[in-house]
């Protein structure tokens, strides 16, 4: 709890006025009014020092309320520009993004099994290529990765895939590109692109996004904010374990959820047992052709996938079941290529949910498939930055690290 | 988000005043200026009024720092009074307790079996006894109890051994004594207290409290409040299911964690499989005195119960770890009737922990058992109501609803 002083109530308001302009396509003054319970001459004051930054725009006039016909505002989308990548697939994928989420340009380059520098290499590039697209101003870059992730300190602490150990990313991007950086979870980016742009703009709400790609992990959203957890890795759900002598996991433990409902786990259980479905393939083949291969096999009713791809099911339920009983969350979306299964393994994973949790409390509880597909972490780890609205006054450009 | 005024600013102000003089046995308004950041007048301003609501007194003269000894400020412990409820045990227990959590009076009455309109009366007459101590003023009633709670409405929507269902227990007891009237679910209550009262007020802080007693379940506290999910069913691990094909729940499912690791749980499992070691016993007794026994039985070193309550441990554990994966929350206590097996017991839970946990996310956690003992509840109920700092003005006292 910190002392509330007049600047301090001077900047809540204007946030309050910007965050009302983003949360309507067009809105006259005094709608805001209305909307935030501020005076008529506050809002006037602010907006002006909005519309003076170019956060917004005066795109007409709306219907008259019985006076004069009211000029409308409306957030300038393309005044400010955001960096944003996703590290959790087999390619590095960025994107130029909007204030209003839209992509512009993307970049892509394969990984194909580098790690530690090289890596850190590929993430240059990108940015360099994103760059080079010419869209001014820059206010940041947002970055989803997989691994735990001490965000306040922009510090990977592990990505195992990657081989990076307490690797300072934040302050090695800011340095060299003189902009703000946020790192993120990728797991907790999803949750923040589902929020802000898939699930539509709750206020205040609460949400929990299960991703389930190569890996899984969830992130969670209480009263409209990311909970990172006291080391970062709240949502880490990839680790719990679900079956009692179960494979061996790459963290050590054995039968933790990723070894039975991620996309490698899904595809080691087929190797094992079901290797013909997979078989007329090249064995070097990169996760999203074998999982193609296998939801194919399960689409066509190959009895042993099918087993398989239901266990995964029913372990996701049982762990999601867990979920609703430690945070009684009500809305819990799915994302990641896991979701090729489609509607039948959705419902499979519905009803282990019902069968494994407290009725009183599962009734109300939806489930579904996230919104955004792949374009889920990019856009929430640019969400990040924009719910930092701060960050986008020209005074503080670029200057000020999160 | 709301819009900041300046009355939003000066009553916030008067708060965290307030609440610095809580947080300190004694405190001059020179380090109560320190440690807002407030300016020496403003603070003067405040103490005044709280001198003139006799929420504060003077004390004495704190140590010179050069200038004129400065006059030290403290908590008037016993100017307000709570009273408080646990109805969560075979008997009922109510307190009056003052703004430093001391208990002044108790009054208990057994349950006896009753439901219903009978246990509702029971609650009525305790909180009568406690009225007839003359403790005054009274400035709220806080009551903790079994059963999922929709708190902001004060509804107790099921409470499955009280055959309580959508019973308004808030608006009845503000009804007949007129009092603002919070109503938690236990081991939510549990959770408070140990934050407030027992582990240390950590502003901000995080904190689960596993309740371990006849029944079982968790409250969470995050960035220093208590969480209580979207129906109030936050924390409700009971009835996560961590043996398949276990015994039969009183929820109608099957292998929840309460029917293995929480009292009448343990107890269920001695009377199947172990009846000799509570065997000399009369079979109707309460669950305290077939604990008693059956902690004997343990110390002893009885192989069929020591098998029984290792499993206990080792399936809290798994549901801990569960919680750890979620949260990642970092400072976890046990408290209930459960924490009474010891040592040995507190030591297998975590070795199930560490053994279920993604390790680094388990290094760093702690668990521990609860410091207030019993009182847990009482003492949480009772902080809810504290921590809305304003119902202790007198202008708002015995008026304003929760």
């Amino acid at each position: 709890m910190k002392k509330a002083t007049r600047q301090h109530t001077k900047e809540h308001n204007r946030i309050l006025v910007l965050k009302t302009i983003f949360d309507h396509p067009s809105i006259s003054r005094a709608e805001i009014a209305r909307t935030t319970g501020l005076t008529r001459t506050t809002v006037t004051d602010i907006v002006a020092a909005l519309l003076d930054e170019e956060l917004v725009t005066e795109i007409g006039v709306g219907e008259s309320q019985g006076g004069k016909s009211p000029i409308l505002l409306s957030l300038a989308e393309n005044s400010r520009f955001l960096l944003s990548l996703d590290l959790s697939h087999s390619e590095f994928r960025g994107a130029v993004i909007n204030l209003r989420g839209e992509i512009l340009a993307t970049a892509c380059l394969p990984v194909e099994g580098r790690s530690g520098e090289e890596a850190l290499d590929l993430v240059y590039q990108i940015l360099d290529q994103l760059i080079e697209a010419g869209f001014r101003p820059l206010v940041g870059i947002g970055v989803g990765t997989p691994g735990l992730v001490n965000s306040p300190e922009g510090v990977v602490i592990q990505a195992v895939n990657l081989d990076w150990e307490n690797l300072p990313l934040a302050s090695l991007l800011q340095e060299r590109y003189g902009l703000p950086v946020r790192v993120l979870n990728d797991s907790q980016a999803a949750a923040m692109g589902e929020y802000t742009y898939g699930h539509g703009h709750l206020a205040e709400g609460n949400l929990v996004v299960i991703n389930a790609r190569h890996g899984l992990g969830a992130g969670i959203i209480l009263n409209g904010r990311l909970f990172p957890g006291d080391g970062g890795g709240a949502g880490e759900i990839g680790h719990v374990v679900v079956q009692e002598a179960g494979s061996l996991c790459r963290c050590g433990n054995y039968g933790c959820l990723e070894t039975v409902a991620s996309v490698q786990g899904v595809i080691q259980k087929v190797k094992e047992l079901a290797p013909g479905s997979i078989r007329s393939r090249d064995s070097g083949m990169q996760d999203e052709a074998s999982l193609d291969a296998i939801v194919q096999a399960y689409t066509a009713g190959d009895p042993q996938v099918k087993q398989i791809v239901s266990d995964s099911a029913r372990y996701m339920g049982l762990a999601i079941s867990g979920l609703v009983g430690v945070l009684n969350i009500q809305k819990i979306l799915i994302s990641g290529d896991m979701t090729h299964f489609g509607d039948a393994w959705l419902q499979a994973v519905r009803e282990a949910v019902s069968q494994h949790s407290f009725s009183r409390l599962v009734t109300e509880t939806h489930i579904d498939v996230g919104q955004l597909g792949k374009d889920s972490i990019l856009l929430g780890a640019s969400a990040v930055l924009i719910s930092h609205y701060s960050l986008l006054f020209r005074r503080e450009m670029a200057s000020e690290p999160l």
